[in-house]
């Protein structure tokens, strides 16, 4: 089974690499952009088959491991 | 309109990052992980309404900024 799991910066939180992504957008060029958030994916597959399993197995990742949940938020999309 | 962009090191090319997250994955005792890729997300928020002109925009900025399409992949999913 795969699954896709997104870590991102909890709202409210400065993301100096978005605004500098921002910043550099505009000066190629690229309009309207009014905001950008940078965050990470991270592609899994998985051996096990059954949905509520792999979901608490990915679970006990983020927590443990893939996201810092003091900052961070997460979610996971099993495919 | 909200955007997200996608960005992946192209399959075939090595991941160490995914491995070491493969390696810790497994030494934190959660068990059948068969490969992680990591990649970047960024949530990009535009002033454009028009969906083919966001897609447009944004294919610009993965070109020319995002993603390195040498080694990268990169896919946009409009919200």
């Amino acid at each position: 089974m795969k699954a896709n799991i997104i870590v991102t910066l909890k709202n409210g939180l400065l993301d100096p690499q978005g605004k500098a992504i921002e910043g550099a957008l505009k000066s190629l060029d690229i309009p309207g952009v009014e905001s950008v958030r940078q965050g990470k994916i991270f592609e899994v597959e998985l051996a096990e088959q059954d949905k509520a399993k792999a979901q608490a197995l990915l679970k006990a990742a983020c927590e443990k491991l893939l996201a810092n949940t003091i900052v961070e938020n997460y979610r996971i999309e099993l495919a």
